[in-house]
């Protein structure tokens, strides 16, 4: 009966076939073998003891993961730009001042997010293959007074990690919040929450977790929990992190019912942190270090320069590699990936048309993949040198 | 060197044993076998063909499913309520009315979160077990003059299901949009976006369509988009309508990057369309009511009554059963899955203590589940009488 009555007919829906490149851009990367199981694992249902176990599960491996001894530690459902939003719009409300460090796309984000919502934001914007000098961030804090401060610790534009340590008990001094994107830093440079004084942090599973993006661990510091309470304006419904820590029964006794999380998800990230308990957090974090020290001499080989011209300044996880003139990066890319099948990416914001970005992260961060990469660019290299140059 | 820096401990995560109960709650539901093949399909880089063929798959496949020629179509990356929370925060801005029909409590949730837009809410109030007249709305758009209506096609909270012919026309003549929630109901129920003049409208993944949550398609009309064209407002990023259309290539032409999208809950999304397209929807409609009519002649014949007295208002999805004085719906519910592995909920907001909530739909949707719910129902009933009565 119903036929006559559909205006829009069946699409067709083809399935296409398609290799999978090496995932070696900023992010996506590859997931483990054991998230991929993960992920069929059964539906869960709202308000059951086999969901209940899950998030408990999630909550102590990301306070593992970090280093934080509060209980305000859950997991956003939606990408890692929820869990940015989330931090932001509990903290700071309408008004407020929020100062944003400026170095890659993220902080823009992190500006434009905040003017939504009637934040009075301040910018303190350094060159792009920079890093912050915590002096000058006290001067400005000083002057300003902010609410918070925003800053990324590690930046996938620039392929630059900021330095972290005493930064918040600077802030602290002057009564504002530290609020830290770890999106491409977590469970690969060395992280601590409570230690770096950070009241408000978020990631994402696809970088160094080397899970499925969807869902964003985040952790707000006792000091935020009290400016929480006393706040006099909500954030958005989906992103409110009290009704979101009666949810996971952050505090106990409480499991009230917010929103419907997504099984395949928490089976992943869960199976992502035991990835991360079972190696060890200091492993994981010299495992990374070792394979990227060992891809930037390889770099160095090709006689290829580093876009962020100080080494302590470099990321772990996102490399930012100057090709020489007269190479094409878009050309670069699409040569890796047609050739060698393997995906990086050419620069963003900032760093379009100036440097290529790779990642080595997670599963992917080892010897064996580093060298295929390097292998493939100096392939790459004289290729692209016979056929353009 | 790290080592005696770690003030958290590693947690030790164990694997427990149990067993996947039937879903027969009002959702999640089971999910298709293709679906749980689907999750753990390659990760998709942003910006690559392979994630755009996936996207577009998607939004031809919601375009059949939604019954709408409209272009902005696409998914949410997050559970139904960002899409609920979506379709009201690009619609209605601050100091602007929104008149939200309330019977159940999925439209108290668009009252929250309206609220801390600075939205002005107006409400329409029936009770529980019914559903709304067409004339009386009428009367009410026609004094109000709202910017939107917010209403619930599917309630799950209530197991009833209302009726949305000629509601857009009505509200289009007094300059109101049409805001409607088809969590439960789509897929399952009936549904004409364009024919009926819905306006905004969102969905979830973990109902009718027998996927995983976490990712909630929705749209929007021609007259939705006019009306954001033309708003003196900005949604939150996350949710914001115009971004997102950008980043889906709505319009043509566009392929900007937002946020990363989650690659099993796509492939995931576009599997559950697959198999929604081969039976197609007016197979998968009578399906469901074929189904659900059966269920209620098998809970007739157990004495049992339904919550809804008009059988026109009756859900097919979710069918709510009062259960005769001296029962005890937590017990009954425990007692289904503890004996007989089945997962069925009781009350929830107007329906505590008066009616369990059952959900037959999407893969769960045949005789045999039907049949197996009634069998379980009838020992139940018998069991718990000798114990307790």
């Amino acid at each position: 009966m119903y036929e006559e009555k559909l205006i829009v007919p069946r699409p067709t829906i083809v399935d296409r076939q398609f290799t999978k490149p090496l995932l070696c851009g900023p992010g996506p990367c590859d997931i483990w073998p054991s998230v991929a199981e993960a992920l069929s694992k059964p539906v869960l249902s709202p308000l059951c003891d086999e969901l209940f176990d899950v998030m408990d599960d999630i909550r102590a491996g990301l306070q593992y993961l970090f280093q934080t001894k509060s209980k305000l530690v859950l997991a956003i459902s939606g990408s890692g730009h929820s869990g940015m939003e989330t931090v932001i719009s509990n903290i700071v409300g309408p008004n407020e001042t929020i100062l944003i460090c400026c170095r890659g796309i993220w902080d823009d984000r992190a500006l434009e997010m905040s003017k939504r919502y009637g934040i009075k934001t301040k910018v303190h914007r350094i060159l792009f293959n920079n890093t912050f000098s915590l002096t000058l961030i006290e001067g400005i804090v000083k002057i300003l007074r902010p609410k918070a401060l925003f800053i990324t610790h590690g930046d996938s534009s620039t392929g630059s990690v900021q330095k972290l340590e005493g930064l918040g008990k600077l802030c602290h001094k002057y009564g504002a919040l530290l609020l830290v994107d770890t999106v491409v830093s977590l469970a690969s440079e060395p992280f601590f929450m409570d230690e770096w004084g950070v009241d408000g942090v978020y990631s994402s599973t696809q970088k160094g977790l080397s899970g499925p993006a969807g869902i964003s661990p985040i952790a707000f510091s006792e000091r935020a929990q009290e400016v929480i309470k006393k706040r006099n304006f909500k954030p958005p419904f989906y992103f409110d992190i009290e009704l979101l820590a009666a949810q996971w029964n952050c505090f106990g006794n409480t499991r009230q019912y917010h929103h419907t999380l997504s099984p395949p998800l928490l089976w992943a990230l869960r199976s992502c942190l035991k990835e991360v308990i079972n190696e060890t957090l200091p492993k994981v974090w010299a495992r990374h270090a070792e394979t990227t020290a060992h891809f930037h001499k390889r770099i160095e080989q090709l006689s290829l320069e580093l876009l962020i011209p100080k080494p302590e300044d470099r990321l772990v996880t996102v490399t930012t590699v100057v090709l020489p003139k007269g190479y094409d990066y878009m050309e670069f890319v699409k040569y890796m990936r047609n050739k060698h099948n393997i995906l990086i990416f050419p620069g963003l914001g900032p760093t379009v048309g100036k440097a290529l970005r790779i990642g080595i992260m997670g599963v992917n961060s080892t010897i064996q993949v580093a060298d295929a990469i390097a292998d493939a660019m100096a392939d790459t290299l004289i290729a692209l040198k016979k056929s353009s140059l």
